[in-house]
């Protein structure tokens, strides 16, 4: 299969520039003005668009079991649905249960994941320590492409890393070539806030976010930060949601210590008044972890992405619909957590950050695909337009407008937190491996067509 | 007894003015210029010297059982030490071992503090949680003065507290209108460092500071900070040795929140070179938690005493001799932790912080003494020159100079991590409730004169 | 005269008690529990209520000639209504025009100021360089009782200090023994914003904050302190108004340099939406500088208050009536800048910060009064309750209420700030130099009443 | 001319790869593994090296004017020895004096430039404000392609911009989308501390330093960016030399301001011992502006080249020989400021900052070139090896030593502050514009052979 998409402006991370991209099978084979191409070749008219990378979401739940039922949007659903947006890679995460074996958990993750539409990878969590995890953690490395561990300092008595169990991951992920990941936020003291807001009567979602403040995440963010730096790897923070947290980043950064932020594209542009709302339901659906903030917390995330103290951006797309949502109807905490938004976020980030001026196209897909890249080592097969690399690409259509709705959306769960949000700049054809999956509306996507990235570990880059 | 302290100038925290003071029992009675005295009065005079509230070290372990010794000086040796160097409180630590009732160890502590020759009071330590606890922490605020829990964020396999712990107690505390108090540095941390040098074959003392980065310290701060904001109770740091936890201080601070701190007299002149010397004895003999750190932190801490973002000034007296400091000769871990100075405090406080012009007499008096007092509630019958408080004064020479030494110090322990130092500004007459306790090299401490002194507890203060 | 207060709760910065106080012509002559006082002695019930030192004002415009008028209030009308609410001293600001010599509008100021009902005492502006004002400061400070100097870092082509001369000035400040002030906004940026407002036709009140952003006062605040900091004198930063100057007082503050900093009642409670009214009368009235700011910055500002960070609060009482406003109708440079608020502060701190547990009472005495006293070296004599201070105080009823309305103050001007807002906390009974000069509601202020207060200089307090 | 580098590892500041590069003309026309050349092309063997883009450094002065004497190097002589360390391109400045047209100053620049070895650009110093100087800047930046305008805050009564100007010039630059730049010291308080100096009798050349301490810096940064930010215009700091000033680019950048910082090869690890030299001569080689600084600050400025706070590296290449730094014999003020550099930063930044490991290899190549090329609109012409790029390449022997020495450099001025510094990672050979100008060891540099630079203007970029 060849491809040509012709006359567009070609968006890299380091700059923009005219030209033409061929593709055949899953890769790019030319960039440049005025391809030649053969006749059989499909021809995509880019004029007036930008060819970027494909978007890679670095943070997804598909298929997850969680707080005892399993997310409405499945490896299929979930990366069709994000092949619709212009994303093309996700990253995924295995998540065992305590005691459980970590490449057993791996290898069913890898089951489910065989339906994939898209291409998709694994961080692998570290939810408990001994002997066999520290194996497992070498095997997978070396075996099963995979170069980053989770770790949720949240979620007691459930999945929550303490110390020792940080300390010790953190070390073997340095030793491997890996790098550790944090879910941050205090559990401890969510517990407590939780047990203090039951305890007074207020069992409603608008006490969602009450139990888990910014003080909460910024000292986890903080104390894996300072791990970090201590043992000398690098650490990448998951949904950084609040200023507080970002200070810590910005803070270790400006001290030469290599760590990466995320940030979620619902954290960019939602606030925390859609917890007071009088519609439970309303309030359920948005109750994830960590919660949207107040409105200066968004301004502050822009900042990160602007100034390079955060890197990626993500969705956390992690789906369950109102029947779902409603075992927590008498018990906040029994609420089961998480969004979508996997199918968005492209449009999303740019819409309220280039349109506004905060980023420049560059800059757009430093943050939305090569950045990710880079810092999970799968640069350049992604997150670059240049010769050898994957044929993953978004066509993109500035003037394109979409009002996004849950009605119209591909993803599963009967919700969308951007509900009634219109967006200026969406895609109008994403390639995938070369195909198109995605054209004007109609998605192509096929069930098993995305492959499972291996990912090396990389040489340990030291903090120091 | 009647005693009057004519012609000096007294020195409060809010100012320092010519006046005589009288005194009578163990009450100061008048301040004031030209006060008559009666003929039997004892005369003291302070012509050309500064009369200030005695000092109180908010830190010292008298009699402390600890790793698997007991420290040299008792409740006497070290009171009447403090004694010598113009200091008339110490406010000592009860340490129940894990599981141990806290009420059974404050017995056995207030058993040995019986022969302290001046006042004393006592934070306690919790090392363990359950219902007990709770119960106990109630009885001591309640019945027994007891106002400010300690909390050992170090110390694995000991005393340390893990989150669960701090996060009820700080909450206990904030009900019963106590303050938590924390030992900051990351145990989790502070154990993997001391097994990777270990391992490394690195045994001996140098390796003690490696072990403790500042780093490891600064997360404590931090993470104890965080929880006590969340929860809303005031929290106070005990011996910020480095500028990352001052730093975290003065964020939580300038935020609004009621923190405190406390630097140590050794913290504030002593570098870190100590540790390299080739005379391991002498090197052990210097070994304490958090450790002497890099010069630039010694100028952090006295920026934070001059800028209000630390509050008191105290010693961790904790003096082991050199035959105790030998049973880590082959494991620096074995080393008991601890060294001396409630003998040295004031004078090396003053003549590295009054005589270099970073503090006036008036905050030398607010760091040594009254902020102590108001933040642990004595105030003002510790603290202040004033009609009505306690008559614990020093009459303090700024001329008088001294040689530190071990050789002709009061307190045991056979070292002086300040040997050497010649201080200019000494006390030349110590009164302690009323009486003359030392006086120009004389000491007349009197085993058993100290007095238990409660400490009420305060409504809780709100950090919101 | 003798007047006995009694049964009220002392509060001082240090601390409350219960005492009773007894005044004797101008001063407090005893403070305790049960005091005697002659038959004739007027006796005032504070039963229940507390008796604090009467509040300074350490920034007030009476009688100010400025952009073209004078200002409502003269000294009588102005320290009359500063009576009724508590304030018993003003620091009122003598402002030379440039080239005219520093004495020769000291000695106008102090012909004005006769007709005072409190004390008052001023800042003298230093709004030119040459020789004679080289001499006139010497002279100032030697025979006059002026230990502060004024800079205004704004009002370019008018009283605008350029870098030569706060540079010359700070230098000369720190000889005398006296401490620099400074009005933090760059003059230049707010010309250049004005020109372009005006050019883009906006003219209206809403574009005055629109012509002083925050970074403008936070540049100039660094840029006070980094000279203050270079030459080693301490200064001392009016009218704080936003988190981004309170952040550069913090930075020095932290890093040990004597860095002071004044909040605004107005500033810590109104936020800037006022400038958005339409009608045009009311958003002028507010027209002052700094600008009334965002709502996160009245956070920041009690933040300050809480931290050590700012240290007094006043009101830049500057009263113009809606006709001089009118100046401005057309072009919103040439509005008279100023506000009222004399008779307000107190009761507005108490009320917003001592109920909503911000501030404690005595931290409330502090910011009010005691923290005026010490920086601009009036205490003891003002910001006490003790034997020996001046009998400037006021009986301060709790749970007494008041509701602000221009109509019923004693101020000029025809408006109000704080009009509408009702106030929990107010003055019963004010007593000034031992007279009662406000009782319920009473005002009995006597034109001329007031004395000057000589201010000496102090020993320069280094910042190394 | 065809040339062929084969067989080393190319790098980008993306990412390193193995390929082989094929130059014809001044262009590269392939890259790729195994790429066929004609057989009359030259061809490189960069077996176990790197292959990289040529440095840019974007702070030289040649042949320049100054303090009344004209620097040693000229276009010719330094830029040669800029090629023989791996330097392709050099950012020089047109100074005009005050009330000289830019345009004037200009032309006379380029003509000096004419027989530079290397390319070569401007940047244009506005040192004075007139609505010529207004036309001017518009007539270069559109007709002679420069895009950044240099303001001096140093150098009272000489070239020193005041705040009226920087205004005036940052929004003009604005205006025309062109980026302007600062030496950020506050030229008053240098002055008046060089005064004081000069008046106690100290005028050796160890007062420099103490004339122009880091607060004297960052004041000064810390206004040209909040200048910048309320303009809305970018902003670039050249030679940040100390902590301080850091701090300001990173708290603004933090805030999502688009400031961008340089540092130079000589403040980055050079400390200011030098001065304290008892060799005169030696210590006034060193004098240059800011000053070398304490050993923190060089810990500082590598951080922020890691954090991305930092962009650019340089050297301000000013040589003046000694018999021309002797005129400030005795008085430091007139010690002509300046050092050499440009032959030796590449290789100072690799061995200091890659072979430590603070810096990876694509992370050499942003900061030595990349940045430069992007931040000043020459990329990817430069700071590229990619197809299409200018054939400016340096092949770097990372095992290869040199050890740096006045005797054995190509720069004039008989003096290097690396003197005695062994490197190891050293430029094999060197080709500027498709020509090898330097091969182990021997200079080809040929005179006149450097074209000039034109530098687009950029669509301003938002800082909002």
């Amino acid at each position: 299969m060849t491809t040509i998409i012709r006359g567009g402006t070609v968006v890299n991370a380091d700059r923009a520039f005219r030209a033409d991209v061929l593709c055949y099978g899953d890769k790019i084979v030319a960039v440049g003005e005025n391809l030649e191409a053969p006749h059989s070749a499909l021809v995509i008219d880019a004029g007036g668009q930008y060819v970027m990378p494909g978007g890679i979401d670095t943070h997804t739940h598909m298929n997850l079991p969680f707080m005892g039922t399993v997310t409405q949007d499945d490896f299929f659903s979930g990366t069709a649905a994000g092949l619709a947006g212009g994303t093309t890679t996700i990253m995924d995460f295995v998540i065992p249960a305590p005691k459980q074996s970590l490449l057993e958990a791996y290898h069913t993750w890898r089951g489910w994941a065989q339906k994939s539409a898209c291409d998709y990878t694994f961080h692998v969590a570290v939810t408990w320590w001994d002997d066999s995890v520290h194996a497992d953690m070498g095997t997978l490395v070396r075996q099963h492409g995979v170069n980053s561990f989770k770790h949720f300092m949240a979620y007691k008595n459930a999945i929550m890393a303490d110390d020792e169990t940080l300390v010790k991951s953190f070390r073997r992920s340095l030793e491997l070539g890996a790098i550790p990941t944090v879910h941050a936020e205090n559990g401890e003291l969510v517990f407590q806030l939780q047990q203090d807001l039951l305890k007074q009567g207020l069992t409603g979602p608008s006490s969602h976010p009450l139990s888990r403040p910014p003080a909460v995440e910024a000292e986890a963010a903080n104390r894996a930060i300072a791990i970090a730096g201590v043992l000398g790897t690098p650490v990448y923070i998951v949904h950084v949601s609040c200023a507080e947290s970002l200070d810590a980043i910005a803070r270790a950064r400006a001290n030469g210590q290599r760590v990466y932020g995320e940030a979620l594209a619902g954290h960019l542009v939602i606030d925390d008044s859609v917890y007071q709302s009088e519609d439970l339901e309303y309030a359920a659906a948005h109750v994830m972890s960590p919660p949207f903030r107040g409105k200066h917390h968004q301004a502050a995330l822009w900042h990160g992405l602007q100034s390079g103290n955060l890197h990626t951006t993500a969705t956390d797309h992690c789906t369950f619909c109102a029947a779902q949502k409603a075992a927590g109807k008498d018990d906040f905490t029994k609420i089961p957590n998480g969004c979508g938004g996997v199918e968005d976020r492209m449009s999303v980030v740019w819409d309220a950050g280039v349109n506004s001026g905060k980023l420049t196209p560059s800059e757009f897909v430093r943050v939305t695909s090569t950045n990710a890249a880079q810092i999970f080592n799968m640069y350049p097969r992604k997150g670059l337009i240049a010769v050898g690399s994957d044929a993953d690409i978004v066509v993109w259509d500035p003037e394109g407008r979409r009002t996004i709705a849950a009605a119209s959306q591909f993803a599963k769960g009967g919700f969308n937190v951007f509900e009634g949000r219109t967006v200026r700049g969406i895609p109008s054809t994403t390639l995938a491996a070369g195909n198109v999956v995605f054209q004007r509306g109609q998605l192509m996507a096929e069930q098993g067509a995305g492959r499972y990235i291996e990912r090396p570990a990389f040489a340990p880059v030291s903090a120091k």
